[in-house]
């Protein structure tokens, strides 16, 4: 992992390597949110649907229709267990979702919600997943609009897998997409990363890290609409789940172009959650968060949105944690704790599989 | 199943009989869009959200969006085999969402498209699927805009499984949904009925009858457009997929409180369904559409919309099957063939599990 190179790296030429582009089978790392997932997307799905409305390639699409500009946005939701600490696969469903809305600016307002039932599932934990479902949204003030219910035989699933598309408005002025970071953003993480992905593996595999460690998943659409009361001009935003802190500067460096500096040692990393990453050999920057995002702000707003966040239950751990620099454009750069640097690649495919 | 009763039953204090509301695990027939479906809905899912949204239960939601009305609408789509004759997995995911949309009188603008895979699945036959969705999509008229990708472990899928999303702009004027279904209305079906069901069951079961019959999927949003140029008065629209025309009618019975009198010689069945169900022991009211709808339309209206569905590529078969009336509110009842009647009642499960 921590793959220290010269302080001053060469980067001409630099590529991310793609060996699996043309190994044959699905593998769990396309699902991974990672290089893999990424070549699906690029290689598979856009040129099989054409049109420029996946090239932008944010966790929603932003869509005007009847004057009104629509975000929209979909995941569907494989996680495994069905509950674990701080969370359920319902409460992912409607935050993942709802913060996949609202990392466009917009204010989420309707959700969609699929299930995929295995036969012989018991009813009390779809119920109670149909429950988790319905808080969650009541707290992320949405609704849910419209659903739909499939069964498959047993041994074709597992229990219960979901899917929920999600609709919001964006408010006039706002306009967030990955592509807008640009050299002199600084970059904001609003909290301390890596405690979904602990808590996950920890039930999964039996582990205990100290003390329990609990998922994050929480919300953000409130988050978002304190920071956008500071300054429209935010720039870009993106919620770390699926690859972690990592994957989400990575993309947005290579959508926008510019080159990222991450500091790693201002990164909140949880103890239990470092405890964790050191025991596994993971790194936290890869770990998946559910109630987390990266947030790119001009300079000028940076410390006014700054302290919005620190105002807000969701933002309290905020921190500065990098800058958008002219240099190594599309790329990211860790300042390393030992005083190096390291480039910070897209991973292949996701540390742990199901992990939402 | 054609159980002949009284000319003129004695309906008072029927009701559908609902056994297995406390069965604890969740069986196929779940997914079948039948009374099992209707009672997750009804004891499980629509408790759990809340809100009046859910309670309005057509194909769409219609939300009322900064100043646009936007229906929106969800489908997971499981069905075996990935490949049918006329059509794919990839078709139903687009066809079925457009034509939930179209069920409200929406336009389809936008789809989700969110793929469960299978870990090992061939990346050949993604991508088969992909380029289905993609083609169907141009087809429709709708652009995929986002979408989502997840992996489960072998032996916790079954290849692809496909979510799609949608949402659409409702013209002003229009108000289309089983509520205003009402007395005098003339119920009038697009085309022949049961051969998507039939062409999954003969290439599942490996099953010939006569000639090749081909799945009728379809995106219809076009004819409503095209019925709804003829008048704006078009009551309710209903695609009668899972469950078939017998189970659409009898939710649009069930919501508006009409009674529906359908005339069973009158439905068109083609040849090779007839004698399929004939050979199966099924009933062709209860087997799954995918290119079909059933119209509810003010009688003054319905010669001229009938004209304007013949004029349509996918109304050309479109006859008129029944009417509504102010007897037997909430039921369906057939006038067979011997010139007697019978309840149409609502299935419990699907005859055939996974068909879309």
């Amino acid at each position: 992992m921590a793959d220290l190179v010269d302080p001053a790296p060469d980067l001409s030429g630099w590529s991310c390597p793609l060996p699996l582009r043309d190994h044959p089978m699905v593998v769990m790392g396309h699902g991974g949110g990672g290089a893999l997932s990424a070549e699906l997307v690029q290689h598979l799905f856009a040129p099989a649907y054409g049109g420029p409305e996946m090239a932008a390639l944010g966790d929603s699409a932003v869509l005007t229709m009847g004057g009104a500009r629509i975000a929209f946005s979909t995941d569907s939701y494989v996680v495994r267990p069905l509950f674990f600490p701080g969370g359920s696969i319902g409460d992912l469903a409607v935050n993942g979702t709802v913060n996949d809305l609202a990392m466009s600016g917009a204010v989420p307002a309707y959700l969609s919600c699929a299930f995929i039932l295995e036969e012989g599932t018991e009813l009390a934990s779809v119920g109670r997943v149909a429950q988790a479902v319905g808080a969650a949204a009541r707290a992320a003030g949405v609704a849910v609009a419209t659903g739909d219910t499939k069964v498959v035989d047993a041994g074709h699933g597992d229990g219960v897998y979901l899917n929920t598309a999600g609709i919001g408005l964006v408010p006039p002025g706002v306009d967030i997409r990955p592509q807008r970071a640009a050299p002199g953003d600084v970059v904001i993480v609003s909290g301390p990363i890596g405690l979904h992905g602990v808590a996950i593996m920890s039930v999964r595999e039996g582990l205990e890290f100290g003390a329990e460690v609990e998922s994050d998943t929480a919300p953000l659409a409130g988050l978002v609409q304190a920071m956008l009361a500071v300054t429209p001009q935010l720039h870009a935003l993106r919620d770390p789940t699926r690859g972690g802190l990592a994957t989400s500067l990575h993309e947005i460096a290579g959508a926008s172009g510019t080159g990222v500096v991450l500091d790693e040692r201002s990164v909140p990393v949880p103890e239990a959650v470092a405890a964790a990453c050191g025991f596994l050999g993971l790194d936290p920057l890869y770990v998946a968060n559910e109630g987390r995002l990266v947030a790119f702000v001009p300079r000028e707003h940076a410390e006014a949105v700054l302290d919005a966040m620190h105002a807000h239950p969701h933002g309290r751990g905020a921190a500065v944690v990098g800058e958008c620099v002219a240099d190594h454009p599309g790329l990211v750069v860790a300042r390393t704790g030992l005083g190096g640097t390291r480039i910070v690649d897209l991973p292949l495919g996701e540390q742990l599989p199901r992990i939402c």
